[in-house]
């Protein structure tokens, strides 16, 4: 009953190309085979093509949008739409049809509002971490983002994508509220309390009156998000970051329930991370130090990597953020709780939100909501001159059975490919985890890069058939990863592509995107 | 450019009745005038017959569902689905459209799973919040449900009008994760992490791989949800309801301010309310031994109850719940921060949870997750024989300016219509609040009805005209309070109509709701 879509490669008419130009300046319109290089997957293998833009596009504004979609629709051009298109582990700003028109919201980068009183931003798409972070500081802003763990992505391609973010407002991905969407038709449409001419409440109540339609925009292809609002945090008084250092590979059970039951509790109102022995070894050594034999590194490589570098075999971050009585309380219960398991050390120190931007450790920075990019060096872990990697994300509930059960699983087949284990467990509010295995390899020994690519499909379907799904899939295997959703016939898949036809009759969203295909395309 | 829809009462033939009979029994399909009668607005002037059901079915299975919807599909009879029906204040259990047949969830009450290790349970939409809390307690679990006011409410019911609860979940309506659909195809969907056949994280992740679409089957009529998950809170060491009693009617502002900054930081994680004297009143005490004379109760008679009965002019309620020492810090922190207004009280005793149900106090008892019905006293505030009350409830920042707006817009208004002032102002997360006016009146005075409801649509208006927009509407000012939602003229409405004729084209569910009609009954 699913049904395999039938894509070709399309290149826009001439006269599509000529229309873009005539509305944006020939400047914003980028054909170039040379200049497209910079547009594909970073990490696939150089002369790979097979998802490649036949021309960017660079709206300035809403109406440029608009009349970017319109043209694409009298002349049937798919779109591919970004945001910075910083997607890497999951095919960069690449389309997932070949010859699409890529529509880069890159310069559309103001950050229209902050609100100190309400605590919230609105913003445009092409507004970075780095860029919101800055407006928060020139403005004197009190006010703390929850950020991902590299600075250059956008606000709102990452919130589109459910990308996550360390502080209290990323568990459960909660920081957007209220969104302004270009529509399939060229139209406008405001969410939420922002359908009221002159709303006051647009962007502090996630809701509106009727059905709520913001999360239709994020992973799909329905339309294209113009501004978004983002809820910021006061600053607390006391910023405690926190580390967990544990020496067996078996303590991860214990680690994850004890994890689960302090975030259940409200002590842990961030998001933390698990991060193994080679995925934290990676940001601070370079392979070879350990291992240049045949294979995946060895176990006992592994531990003596822990034990020399200080790490153990799982590192846990978190952080605390309040005033000072309290996260003494909480720090104390961590210490208490994680310490009760055998040979676990627990470590950390307090500090004010003025201070964060000059603690030595990226992570601690991040955790603390000032962005970097510090933490972008493991990709170069198997040397070679440029590192890729694969990001192969399943979900989890927080428990220690599962989480055992996904390593079990994920270091299994890729010791099988060769490929080193490497992953963060991620938790994205109490209840639930991201298993975050990054499929790591040389970008160009193109063995490995197949390999990689293949392990990571394999893993799909097996993660699946174990009742794991991806949170959000590699453009190389998008339809793939949505093929698993199949409970009842894919009802769900169908729903999708039923709003699909509706919203998008042409099919010029972004079609592909997370398997969501329009119904030219489907072959049927 | 907005469409009135072209409404009239329908009747369904006779085999589609027939055919609702063999498919549940006789004894589930309900026709007489008698018992229909129960299925009306509970509040409307008892000769007043908009809004009537020709047939209540009462399916108790799924499969009875979506039989249910298929007969509906092919006879094309509208349908009006509830869980429980006590959505009183908007309506109860009525149908927009008179002549559809009431599908009534409540015999599918079965609580499917109580989760002790994640946290969470899955209910049917029969299910109250007594069922849930006495499966809890039943089970011995250590798991708190947020609630809402009145006990007899279906959770599902509740979570899909938007209700609103009081525990920590309470804030920005977060405690659903999972859902199951039958859609007016009469197929079966499940969203999220349930898409995955044996999928582990339905109900402890809030999305899946593609569009999150839960929210699209809440204030809708796209789909009519069997199952649902819901989390429950661990119960925390202690419990410490707490109130604030400001004096003068002016104390609003710094009231409303100083909550906004307690709940900014995370000192308080529940849903509050700030209640005026004359709704606090009329659950300890009857109109007519304050005033007995015409038009609303005046200034001075408002003081004097608040200072007769010890409830001041603005009694806030909330709650704190977690470890002793730090609900002693936080106590400490509120009774402080409001204490800085003159003349205001802060009160309140710690709990253990386990002394919840035996509390006096009702509100304490409903913060403290343990349902009841107590505090329905209040719709019999004008005497006579039955009391009942429109909600009206426009959403604003929460912010002492936008307070002192929406009270003085609504107090001078019902005044001008002889009515008293009756006001909860609930934050619904830290940014925004949703003013609960409680439109009072005696149901058998038919011309007081008539001027509660005519007051109330001009409220919808007058609030829309100035950026405040109703969180949750009327079944007889839906489509008023719908067509305020305009922006760029009605794209919302426009885009949840496209999503309506796709998902439901024969236009069975639920046709109005929210002010959603089908393409049959828009009227061109």
């Amino acid at each position: 009953m699913y049904r395999r879509p039938d894509v070709s490669a399309t290149v826009p008419d001439t006269s599509a190309l000529n229309e873009f130009e005539h509305a944006l300046g020939a400047d914003r319109v980028i054909t170039s085979e040379d200049d497209l290089r910079e547009w594909r997957d970073p990490f696939q293998f150089d002369s790979w093509d097979e998802y490649t833009a036949s021309a960017v596009v660079m709206p300035e504004s809403v109406e440029e949008v608009q009349e970017v979609v319109r043209i694409a629709g009298r002349h049937g051009v798919p779109l591919w739409t970004h945001s910075q298109g910083r997607n890497n582990g999951y095919g960069g700003p690449a389309p997932r049809v070949s010859g699409s028109v890529i529509v880069s919201l890159r310069r559309m980068n103001r950050v229209l509002e902050i609100n100190e009183e309400c605590a919230y931003a609105v913003v445009e798409p092409g507004v970075r971490w780095f860029d919101l972070y800055e407006a928060l500081q020139a403005g004197g802003h009190k006010l703390m983002l929850s950020i991902a763990d590299l600075g250059w992505g956008s606000v709102i391609g990452n919130t589109l994508d459910h990308g996550i973010t360390y502080l209290p407002y990323g568990q459960d991905q909660q920081m957007q509220c209220g969104m302004e969407v270009v529509l399939a038709d060229g139209s406008v449409m405001r969410t939420g309390m922002g359908a009221l001419p002159g709303g006051k409440a647009w962007n502090v109540y996630k809701r509106g009156l009727g059905p709520t339609v913001d999360q239709l925009f994020m992973q799909s292809n329905y339309g294209i998000v113009t501004k978004m609002g983002v809820w910021l945090m006061p600053e607390p008084e006391c910023y405690h970051p926190v580390w967990v250092r544990a020496s067996r590979d078996s303590d991860l059970e214990p680690l994850v329930n004890t994890l689960r039951r302090l975030m259940l509790d409200g002590t842990i109102r961030g998001v933390p991370q698990i991060i193994n022995t080679v995925l934290f070894g990676s940001m601070m050594s370079s392979r070879d130090q350990w291992w240049t034999g045949a294979g995946p590194i060895p176990d006992d490589e592994i531990t003596r990597m822990g034990r020399e570098l200080d790490i153990g075999r799982w590192m846990l971050r978190c952080a605390l953020y309040g005033d000072e009585a309290v996260v003494d309380h909480q720090f104390a219960k961590l210490r208490a709780a994680f310490g009760a398991i055998d040979g676990v050390d627990v470590w950390g120190s307090k500090h004010a939100p003025a201070d964060i931007p000059s603690l030595e450790n990226p992570h601690e920075r991040v955790m603390g909501g000032v962005p970097n990019l510090d933490l972008n060096q493991m990709t170069g872990w198997y040397g070679g001159e440029e590192g890729g990697h694969i990001g192969f994300s399943p979900i989890a509930p927080l428990t220690g059975r599962d989480a055992s059960e996904l390593r079990d699983l994920m270091r299994g087949m890729l010791a099988e490919a060769g490929l080193d284990y490497m992953a963060s467990l991620l938790p994205v509010s109490a209840r639930s985890f991201a298993h975050i295995t990054m499929v790591i390899y040389d970008t160009k020994n193109e063995q490995q890069v197949r390999s990689a690519f293949d392990v990571s499909k394999r893993l799909v379907e097996q993660a699946a058939k174990q009742g794991y799904g991806e949170y959000r899939a590699h453009l190389d295997f998008m339809d793939l990863a949505a093929r698993q959703y199949s409970w009842n016939d894919h009802a769900y898949m169908r729903f999708c592509e039923t709003i699909k036809d509706a919203v998008d009759p042409r099919g010029i969203l972004s079609p592909g995107k997370q398997g969501i295909w329009p119904k030219s395309m489907r072959g049927n």
